[in-house]
């Protein structure tokens, strides 16, 4: 009955890499409180990187700034 | 004053469909609680079904595997 | 399979009101849209008045000024 | 370390104005609570008019029946 | 950089539990994504089973139904 | 009409530090993007130690081991 939300970056996540986060997240709540996975929901945001900001910058700006940057 | 926040799978809901869902909360907090309508605010997500999981699954496969599907 | 989260500020609200909430949020969701009520979640979170602004107020502040005020 | 999450209507708001809320309330955590920037993550959601109630109806509707309307 | 909020019925979860979730979700975001796990932030909301609904009852209501009942 | 969540750990934040958050947040939105303060929503949760992590820790941890460490 766990209700898990994700919020990451937009950039590039495929289906399949979401398909493995929701499949590990409702495994952990199931292993580590014998939680039912039938009723588990999981939900992923993908937020645009101009509307993330972390440190007062937006990713967008952190992108730029750095060759590559952090995830 | 309150704030409601719907999440639903991205699949075709009508702007009539959001408008009843809003009016309808609305509605129910104001007779449940006796809120004041003119500042409830109700924010709808609707999410992609490769987002959303449910029994360690996205929408997505489920919808595949099944004809229709539960909603 | 929608998730509903309902934020209201902590002021009394009995246990009735707010099953009361529930069945009536989960039931506009199968009239509205369809939705199967089995796997429908609603959470309510009830907050401190100190920790509610509107106006740039507390609700806390706003109460002091007001004889009853807003809900 | 906090994380804050900032909801408005999707009606064209500019990179550099996100940039300036981004930093607007991370300071303000800075200077409010001593919280460390670094770890301050600040998350916009641009929601569609016809997704955001108020007062029982849609903003796409409250947009129509006045000039201008609420923001 | 991601944030995961963990909503769960509040029902006894122990400190050690909520470690052995935050470590998990933690590592599925590296293993998966290859996401930095120094900026990655997990935060868990208990809620009393009177506002967790699901079915339309609150979760209060299921319990006295049944023995023990789901989780 | 924007709504805003700010999440901070629980940790002896006063009424006046949250009036001041409300407050500062609220004029931020009015600065940058002229919303209507009146109708303008700030909720803050205050989470407990146990319940946040960071870097796959929960923040009790993290204070234990360091004398004051990050807020």
């Amino acid at each position: 009955m766990p209700y898990v939300n994700i919020k990451i970056t937009k950039e590039g996540t495929s289906s399949e890499q979401k398909a493995k986060l929701i499949q590990g997240v409702t495994r952990l709540l199931v292993d580590v409180l014998g939680k039912n996975p039938k009723t588990t929901v999981v939900v992923i945001d993908e937020v645009d990187t101009d509307n993330w900001g972390i440190g007062g910058e937006t990713v967008t700006n952190l992108r730029k700034q750095s060759l590559g940057g952090e995830k």
